[in-house]
């Protein structure tokens, strides 16, 4: 292959690369990571039997599943069956310490969708928001976002997935132990929290969030004495409170425009 | 980071990648690439009058476009200047030899829309052309992709890309120096017909396809004495009609079931 065919295919893996996002989301959306939880190795048939779909459509996502490392896909006296891969077990099946299920469906139900119209995004300089439901190009991120208390459990278990991934490196960049409390600005769920705890024996956290946040976290809480370290503070709005003077922030700053951080 | 989080951040890297696709097609819709043709640097301001939209959306989309290869970003004296790279110049530019504007062009406004049904076409195991037009399940391939003179333009304008950019390797993937004829089943606008008559000197090649493409090929070659080595056969449909007895094929039979092929 030349030079010039090598940059060509790469361009070319990268035009064709939101499909690859596609069969992954589609395949939790099925449940097809959780049909196939615990060991399990089945056909195609019997997977399409209990996701309720088409054998020949659900072989295709199951090929295209194995073909991107999520399923091992194995033939046993002409029998094909197709089981979950490592990662699929430790991350794709909805229930578990480190599962992202609530992650892809977030980015599945709303982030294609916004991503979609991403043409009108440049032209009119706006989230589009109003373009995927009936919110007004103006509203608020958190009207946008929390439409419903359905949609809200829904956008606070995708944020919980997400900082459960990145908390260890987060929590051990620095060395924190010289300290004995600390504030999570924006802290959702506590996971973040929850890590630090465990990885600094005398420190104390307080996550600072949203009334209607803050409600939701118990239900996240994994059980453990670290735990009782650990307070919410409902106490409200970043945009308009007083600030705890120490604080660490994870991830909550890349939304806003300079002016207002 | 430790194996699992590298794992976890592998996956979201899949999760995340459809962001990716949607860059690049609507820095080719809205004709970034065009705009900064010839190697031209302009700002993000410039480059947003010349597009015709917003200055902070073009920003950012410029900015990812940079942190895929696709632009080069520069600062000097304090004012940011963009530029294609010779990646953008030489596939994303919409006239240009290898140009794949077209092939980018299809899957932003047709495949990306029926990938959006996935969900769907797994349970119901049909094409989801009738979700994203007015065709019906059962249509088929050609009234499906062919709606309009216009859509046939432009589905036939992305096979010619992406032809082109496989071109030479299928061409050379074996000696055919012995051969003084051959036939290019579904070949289109005869892309691949034009780099076989450029490695074999002796060989002339025949373009079999449905009348209505062989229709638009003038307008896709290339000038050449090479060129008549090439002729041109709209006889018809490879599922009716009788075959030459010696042929080759690209890449015409990956979309129909064994039944057919």
């Amino acid at each position: 292959m030349s030079n010039e065919e090598g940059s060509g295919q790469e361009l070319l893996d990268l035009i064709k690369g939101f499909r690859r996002s596609k069969v992954l989301f589609t395949a939790c959306k099925l449940k097809v990571f959780d049909t196939l939880k615990n060991g399990a190795v089945l056909t195609a048939e019997d997977v399409a039997g209990k996701i309720n779909a088409s054998v020949c459509g659900t072989e295709q996502l199951l090929d295209a599943c194995a073909a991107l490392g999520l399923l091992e896909r194995t033939e046993r006296v002409g029998v094909v069956g197709y089981g979950n891969t490592e990662l699929a077990s430790l991350y794709l099946v909805s229930e578990g310490e480190h599962s992202l299920h609530g992650f892809v469906t977030h980015y599945n139900d709303h982030i294609w969708d916004l991503f979609t119209h991403l043409e009108s995004a440049v032209q009119e300089g706006t989230n589009q928001f109003h373009r995927v439901s009936r919110r007004r190009a103006d509203d608020s991120f958190k009207d946008s976002f929390y439409p419903s208390k359905e949609a809200q459990l829904q956008f606070t278990r995708a944020m919980h997935d997400l900082t459960k991934l990145g908390a260890h490196a987060v929590a051990t960049a620095f060395d924190l132990s010289g300290f004995t409390s600390a504030c999570d600005l924006g802290g959702c769920t506590g996971a973040l929290a929850h890590r630090l705890v465990q990885e600094y024996p005398h420190l104390k956290v307080t996550v600072f969030d949203l009334p209607e946040i803050i409600e939701l976290a118990p239900s996240f809480q994994p059980v453990g004495q670290q735990a009782a370290r650990i307070s919410f503070m409902p106490a409200g709005d970043f945009f308009k409170d007083r600030l705890p003077e120490r604080l660490y922030i994870l991830s909550i700053i890349h939304d806003w425009p300079d002016d207002k951080c």
